[in-house]
């Protein structure tokens, strides 16, 4: 190790050890001496993103792809801030990411200087792990504290604040992350009383959430389906579902009693007049077999055991189906049709289709086995940033967004990032110009009759946006779609080709 | 007063009473009863953003322009968290803004929805005043206290934050703003202390902020100078500076001691290893002759007064002069000629343009009275959103926007606003294709010959973006130059039209 090495260099080197080898980044001047280390360190993959929140989104689709972190690099407060809300989305999907974000040199906090502000304020709501590194010498240890916070399980969001002088200043070497410590296994009491509801309970439900939507957890909740015929359900959202033909599927409706497996009892997305906040039957109950701290397929593996359901055939296993390709005007039925009949084996598929996805599921249950990805957050803007990670994670496989295009403007700059890395992924923005939810959302909340300034506040067709332009100005091949045949010969053409392809679907 | 009045019509009609009529809005669900509101009460005008950033920087430039604040409308904490960078640069510029920023019912708050977090917590490193709203029928008057501490001298960010429940419950009226309160005069003392320093030093300089930098207070300052031989001086970037044609100039060099009107001591916008944080020289002194809440125009007049300098005549008053425009290639010089040669009277400049408008000043002196507008916070991505605000606030006036390509694309949907509302904005985007401040960053922080990974980082010119597609996306008129008599004919194009027009130019 060179005598010579500063903070910034046993920082990289401290990551690389820890196992975070990528770093998605939008640095400025604070950032500098990170940036100069990565020329002496070889191993870390680096991604510019040209907003931040391309970045924090990135990192979260990483995450959800290979269960490790990657780190970000951010400039400052200000910079902090443009990625939170990817960083809420990553909060609420469990997604351990390491965040690195430049700070004046200490000294100069004091000076109010322009770019001056609270960054642990900023961090704090968004992150489970905060803290500012006073000492160059003491950056690495931090480092290694901050993998160890984002790798827990469930993944937590670790903001290391890296001051300028902290980056400058002498290090002595790399700190040593700890081994990531395997999830507890859940109690037997636990296992006996999810068995108990099951086998007395007329109706029941297993509620699975984060890793329980892997296809061996999803396999062994089919036998315990098949044993004891209660339903299987996700969370409205999923931070990554393994599905397809020949893997168990899940359904969207509770049923009865709920065993909790990685998943809350449900909750409305928002509040509206005179109706409830928690989803489930007053009548029915729920019991906990395992929290998302816990090592689930183990606790899936011990209630089968418990039910004799270990040698019973999964219910519930999707055929291969590949639906026919319609023809005509397109709907959110027929892009439904047509994604179950071209989805290839190993996609990965981004939803952030909003109003117009809502029908997808069934169609495109029997395509060849793949992952679903929707956004756990809430905070739209998350579905080109997920698939640059999912992307960087997985450079073999197919990504493939569903985007509604006023979600899509939020992190448009994402379009940039795919191109420059050559990134997999075929776009789909579904354009109907208008935040589309909102106008039943208007309703939901009790507003009869919305005027025409409110239906103006909703609309974004005017002007309306020419995609194909706008991806090829960023350097992504696009194409338009306005009827079937056109939307197939599309997705042909995007699922093709070996780079980023963007297809404008005109709804 | 309809006794059917919700809490959200309550805050609309206490806005528009306390003068607040211009939201910027990027709603979502939790504020679809506001929404819903601007049908039944005349007078707000809303104006869409499609990504928080641009509301927020939107504000700020109307704010600027108008010396009174507008509102924004925004959704649950990721909608504030994505215009909190926007939100930083108004800060530094004290300007003030009414955030209307929703949130779940009260009741629901509990459940852990995936929108919940610490909209508060968001909200605070970049706020000076925070309140969330319990109850329907106090809102109003939360409204008002809102406004009033918007409007302070200087202006405030106020975060209001609005519960679904507290927008659909009932509520009985307005309540009244109190009006806003005169700045306050500066003390005899201060006055005496300046005119001490002015007339004893063998250099001084007035170095100016703020208000200060409107035309009544830069003739004072002129006929100060002329009296006494003090320099003018403005921080590194100002609010908002009254200058050109007729108008008093000033320079950016600080000599001597220094009497500070609504300016602090010269603070490095970084440190650097070796190098002060405190711009001053040690030898220097300085005094305060008026804070930036003080009545600056009552300062220097009683200044003047204490000078015997109210009848000199203002030193550094600019001459008219129109540059030659020039031939061949695009450089910062020629551009800097070419902006002299055009600028209109009254326009309103809106410089982002980083590393190659560092030369725009002394050329565009000359150029008929027009506002010269930098970013106060340091948060890139400000420019567009900013000539949005400026533009709305001064539908008579031209906004120019000088933007880096770097920085335009952080909040790249401005565009899409701005063809919207038919904003009278010519955007001229200075296309290097790098990060081009952070290579000379790289080197000012201490790094010799950086890497090709480092520098890879800071080029964005792989993709390059085609800045004229870009525009045409969204809706915007556009064209590009290569050389000077293109840039000279693209320039009288944008300023010829009444509308947005993006010139990509190729330096």
């Amino acid at each position: 190790m060179s005598s010579e090495m500063n903070g910034a260099e046993s920082l990289v080197r401290t990551l690389l050890a820890g196992g975070v080898d990528v770093c998605f980044t939008n640095p400025g001047t604070s950032e500098m001496h990170f940036v100069a280390a990565l020329d002496k360190v070889p191993g870390m993959r680096c991604v510019l993103g040209l907003f931040e929140g391309v970045v924090t989104g990135a990192a979260d689709g990483y995450y959800r792809m290979l269960d490790k972190p990657a780190s970000t690099l951010l400039h400052l407060g200000p910079g902090l801030a443009n990625g939170l809300a990817n960083l809420h989305n990553a909060k609420k999907a469990s997604s351990g990411i390491v965040n690195i974000v430049g700070e004046h040199a200490t000294y100069h906090i004091a000076h109010d200087a322009p770019l001056t502000s609270d960054i642990e304020g900023v961090a704090g709501p968004m992150s489970h792990w905060v803290k500012t590194s006073p000492t160059s010498g003491g950056i690495a240890a931090d480092g290694a504290l901050a993998i160890e916070a984002a790798r827990q399980t469930p993944g937590q969001i670790a903001t290391l604040i890296l001051p300028a002088d902290t980056a400058w200043g002498p290090a002595t070497g790399i700190a040593e992350t700890a081994p990531p410590t395997a999830p507890p296994k859940v109690s037997d009491d636990a296992v006996k009383a999810a068995a108990e509801m099951l086998r007395t309970s007329s109706k029941a439900t297993l509620l699975m959430g984060g890793a329980a939507l892997r296809e061996r957890c999803l396999e062994l909740a089919g036998r315990i389906s098949a044993k004891t015929g209660c339903g299987i359900l996700t969370e409205g959202a999923n931070t990554r579902l393994e599905r397809g033909a020949g893997r168990v599927q899940v359904n969207r409706q509770a049923a009865g009693n709920l065993v909790l497996v990685g998943a809350r009892e449900p909750v409305a997305f928002f509040a509206y007049p005179d109706k409830p906040s928690l989803l489930m039957p007053k009548e029915a109950r729920s019991t906990k077999l395992a929290d998302t701290s816990d090592d689930m397929e183990a606790a899936l593996t011990a209630l089968a055991i418990e039910l004799d359901a270990m040698n019973t055939p999964p219910a519930g296993v999707a055929q291969p189906r590949r639906p026919e390709i319609p023809t005509g005007t397109i709907t959110p039925a027929s892009i439904a049709s047509i994604l179950g009949a071209k989805i290839p084996e190993g996609a990965i598929v981004v939803d952030e289709s909003v109003t117009t996805g809502r029908e997808f599921f069934p169609e495109t249950a029997g395509a060849p086995p793949h992952d679903w990805i929707n956004n756990r957050g809430g905070s739209i803007g998350y579905g080109l940033p997920v698939a640059i990670g999912a992307a960087v994670a997985c450079p073999d496989r197919k990504v493939i967004a569903l985007e509604g295009d006023g979600s899509a403007m939020y992190t448009i700059q994402s379009l940039w990032t795919m191109a420059r890395e050559g990134l997999d992924i075929t776009v789909l923005v579904f354009a109907n110009g208008t935040y589309n939810i909102l106008r039943g959302e208007l309703s939901n909340v009790g507003v009869r009759n919305p005027g025409p300034r409110a239906v103006n506040m909703l609309s974004i067709g005017n002007p309306s946006i020419d995609w194909v332009a706008m991806a090829k100005s960023m350097g992504v091949e696009a194409s338009r779609a306005v009827d079937c045949a056109q939307l197939s010969k599309s997705i042909d053409a995007g699922l093709k080709s070996k780079g980023p392809y963007l297809i404008e679907v005109v709804v």
